[in-house]
This record gives C-alpha cells, sequence and structure tokens, in this order.
C-alpha cells in the first residue's frame, strides 16, 4: 500500500489506538478519536473527566515523543477485506490555549457525539514521520 | 472494571492489537487474532504467508518480552458504549513443534476464516501479569 493510500484509510478511521511509552519498558495503548490533517494526527485526552490514566499517556508523551498509532479494519467473515495502517512520528501536549481550542473544534467535527459534549482536556499532536500500510487482498 | 470482567471482555472480543518494542526507541502495533485461556493470550503470525513485517513482531518480542495488548469496543453513536481493555504480559515464541500445533488449534477454533487455511507460522504466547479495564458506563 502507497503512502498516499496509507494517508487516506487513516483518515477515514473513526477511532485509532495510540501506544505510548511508560519510562518502566512498557508500552501503554488506548484508543483515541483523531482528525488527520496533511501528515498529522490531532487527538483529545477524553470526552470524559481527566482521570490518573488520562494524565499517564500525557505523562508518556512528554517524557518520550515517540509514539504509534494504528488503525485498522477488521472483518470476521472475510479476512480478505483486512487492512491496517500504522503511523509513527513525535508528538507533543498542547495544554491549553488557542491552538489547543482550534485542535478541539477540527477534532468535535468529526464526530457528532461531541454536540451534547465539548471536548475537553489537553490535544496530543502527532507529526508523522512514518506511514506503513497492508492490505490483505 | 475489575479483573474478571476485564479478562471476560478481552477473551470476547475477536481482534485486539498487540504492541511491541523495536528497539530503537519505537513501538510496533498490529491487530492480531488470538485465544484467551485463563491469562495466557494465544496468537499466530499471521493467516497470510510469512513476510518481513512478520518477522519483525518476532524479533521484537525475542528482544524484550514485554508486551501490551488491547481490546477496545467503539460505537461512534454511543459513546456510553465505549469500553477498552489493556493486557500487559511478558511474551514468548513459540516457534514449532507440539505447543505451536496445540495453540494453533485453539486460535483456530475461534475463527470460521481459518476453515480453507490452515494457521501457519509461529505463536506468540503472552502470559499477562496485568489488566486495565475502563468502560465509559
Amino acid at each position: 500500500m502507497d503512502v498516499d493510500e496509507a494517508r487516506r484509510r487513516f483518515g477515514s478511521a473513526r477511532r485509532v489506538v495510540l501506544a505510548t511509552q511508560r519510562g518502566d519498558g512498557s508500552v501503554d495503548v488506548v484508543p483515541v478519536t483523531f482528525a488527520l490533517v496533511d501528515d498529522t494526527i490531532y487527538s483529545l485526552v477524553d470526552h470524559k473527566p481527566k482521570t490518573t490514566r488520562d494524565l499517564q499517556r500525557l505523562r508518556n508523551v512528554r517524557r518520550d515523543a515517540n509514539v504509534t498509532l494504528l488503525a485498522d479494519q477488521y472483518d470476521d467473515a472475510d479476512w480478505s477485506a483486512l487492512w491496517w495502517v500504522r503511523a509513527k512520528g513525535e508528538a507533543r501536549v498542547v495544554d491549553e490555549g488557542p491552538e489547543r481550542d482550534a485542535i478541539a473544534t477540527v477534532v468535535a467535527a468529526r464526530y457528532g457525539q461531541y454536540d451534547d459534549n465539548e471536548p475537553m482536556g489537553p490535544a496530543v499532536v502527532v507529526d508523522v514521520a512514518q506511514w506503513l500500510g497492508w492490505s490483505a487482498s
């Protein structure tokens, strides 16, 4: 799968997973909603009030900017439809201010569920350095 | 979410994602089919013939046994239905022999798509040391 197709498929996903490194030798993985603009992935900490779990993700990124995200399609009835796209890049946290607010607007625009519940919390911005895609067919 | 419920939800997932560490400071994440028995997660390298990408996963595990897996449910129309379960543990590769064949049987039994295509390649076995679950409701 070429880079343009990988980027397109990733951008069309509704939720992806974000892997960050904890610093104790282990990896944390969480699902996130997001928006992709060119080679930049924007996500927000959570739809729900912050918990220690959310803060862990931010601590990880502040300590080690290397993150990986994965979008994939799984179809139990047809494995020829399987595909995944992996993005690796450098992440940074945007705690507050105009940039965070702009990111919240961009992400919220993709999700109807934000209608009743404005996105809260810091943003995580990932500049993707490497796209890798695989497709079963 | 308590550990029993986390384990139950993880075990009912059809595909999960596996995060391994490459050794260059970055993390690889791939979707995998699997079977959960007690606190052990069994997966096979691939339904498709091996590629360098599959071998990377095995190289990662052989170098660093610390892996993380994530099961999650996403519902675009109802974020109160969201949940995820994260498993951390130590992984090992079973290349061939009776143990690998037994694992292939256990994993294949969960997936109708294996009917026409017996599972191939080495198995990855993860002994889960930590379950962590989150649910939106």
